[in-house]
């Protein structure tokens, strides 16, 4: 028997790799990540809308720039704002992206690139990412909150996503909590999101404004939840009372949250998370009046996110990492 | 070598057995089970408080009156009420059973009875009995509420129980819904056992004649919430507008945990779910309003419960399975 020479092509190692993407109405941004750990080889940004080519030739467009010249892709995960259903890989209804009702993504990804993917919900995809890679590393339960223009969430119950049936489970921004509350961004009333979102302090600034109340930001075009944010530590009555009623809603929230959830971290992301204290102690005062029992609140601990603007990136790698599982 | 002969004892069989225990604040109820089935061998029932002996010696009376004479009790599972530590077996707090707060029942009946024992809250172990034996066989994703005097819960997502890192999950009958409503048999406010439960009710038509409105029920001593479903039937327009409203209410309840949870079905207990179609109708036109997205309601079941009264005594059974896996 003679012994075959090595080729030089089987010499070159081919690295496992992942793809991982984050679709916002905005931009859709793309990492390519090694077999192992959240280090991006490289990261990809597109408009998600624009003149050219439709969003779906743009996503494809942005999978093709990162896509590896040698190695091979294990899996792409994806992460899309609106109604998932995670279950069939299909996008129930995006509001912010036109067409793509009812598109079943997952599959498109697979036959185009010829790799297996995997699509979620954003804010489910985020609490994935805090959960394996950010704040909420070595905890078995946990919820996750974002908090900026509007409100996402995910809970991780027993080192598991929670979904649901049709992968429609912890929409808890739009849990109602004010019958006859301002209206949601959703067209519903009294939503938390319609209570503690920036968009809801903002809208509760300009009302007041609109109704006569005096404040610093009376002469402001747009008002920001940002700007109140600036407003109230200028010392701002009417800022003030914004925040303070912001966090006020959210303690009761995450009251309503723990009791049903009972989780050992609960972690806080987004904009307005990183307000100042007036609205941390805002929230932390209510929470300790609604809350039904202290046992809720032993041991727990509720943390800033860690992964910040990255979370639904990573959180799409971590969704991605489970196809090799 | 020679053959052992057969003794008379090994030809005896030994059968496998389940002890299953209901204990609420006027009766305990005790259960004995073959290895299979819900079909008891037989019930026995005490009350929980009494001139003779404290509640544990009750307990464990009723347990010797039930244990078989000659066969094995495989494991004895205990249903309780109040905040229960299942992880432990330990009864945190029995607001109905004095001295049993911080009471470590499952390691007392283990050591009493020399038997494997396990420790489940009552309206989590009614959800579990539902599940196994009852409206909820076959469904992976399961919330049940038990409307009575008060409002319990219990969830079961992907086959499991949900328990929370303290095992103080599903408190949903203490959801704030109307921060500035009706007090709430735990003393907080607007919760929505304050506002559904055959408590409420009543409450809700007592509070208002005394504020002088008309009611067939306004010479009644003691108002029910069976007597205001009775009046209600007979055109009491108080009475009809106090089950509406308990029916409202309870729609933005349901509403907010399909958000929260989407479950595959929905099973309701306890005596005010029995009321008649004036409440039903009000929760579904209630549910219709609220809910975020008509994909929670799609394929969505509502079923009554299957087990009635027995629903803890079952889920304590199935409980009491579990150790056998």
């Amino acid at each position: 028997m003679t012994q075959r020479p090595i080729s030089r092509d089987a010499i070159i190692t081919r690295m496992d790799t992942y793809i991982a993407i984050d679709i916002g109405g905005t931009h859709i941004r793309a990492g390519l990540y090694p077999a192992e750990g959240i280090e991006p080889i490289c990261v990809e940004r597109i408009h998600t809308q624009g003149k050219k080519g439709s969003s779906l030739e743009r996503l494809f467009e942005v999978i093709t720039r990162i896509w590896p010249e040698k190695d091979t892709v294990r899996c792409v995960g994806l992460a899309a704002p609106g109604y998932i259903d995670p279950h069939h890989g299909v996008i129930i209804l995006a509001p912010n992206i036109p067409h793509w009702d009812h598109l079943p993504l997952q599959q498109l990804v697979t036959e185009k690139f010829n790799v297996p993917a995997l699509l979620g919900n954003d804010a489910n995809l985020a609490a994935m990412g805090e959960w394996r890679y950010g704040a909420g590393k070595g905890f078995h339960q946990l919820l996750y909150l974002t908090i900026s223009t509007g409100i996402g969430a995910g809970v991780i119950i027993n080192d598991n996503l929670l979904l649901g049936a049709h992968g429609l489970a912890s929409e808890l921004g739009h849990i109602t909590i004010l019958p006859d509350g301002p209206i949601c961004g959703c067209g519903k009333k009294g939503h938390l999101e319609a209570l503690s979102s920036g968009t809801a302090i903002a809208r509760y600034v300009t009302a007041q404004i609109s109704a006569g109340r005096d404040s610093l930001l009376k002469d402001e075009k747009e008002i920001t939840s940002y700007k109140v944010a600036l407003a109230a530590q200028a010392n701002d009555g009417l800022s003030k009372e914004a925040v303070s009623r912001a966090g006020f809603y959210l303690g009761i929230g995450i009251a309503n949250f723990l009791q049903t959830f009972n989780p050992a971290v609960v972690i806080l992301g987004g904009g307005v998370s990183r307000s100042g204290p007036l609205f941390w102690d805002s929230m932390h005062q209510s929470l300790a009046t609604h809350i039904l029992s202290q046992e809720y609140l032993r041991d727990l601990q509720i943390l800033p996110a860690d992964l910040g603007d990255d979370a639904g990136l990573v959180g799409a790698l971590a969704l991605a990492h489970t196809c090799a599982l």
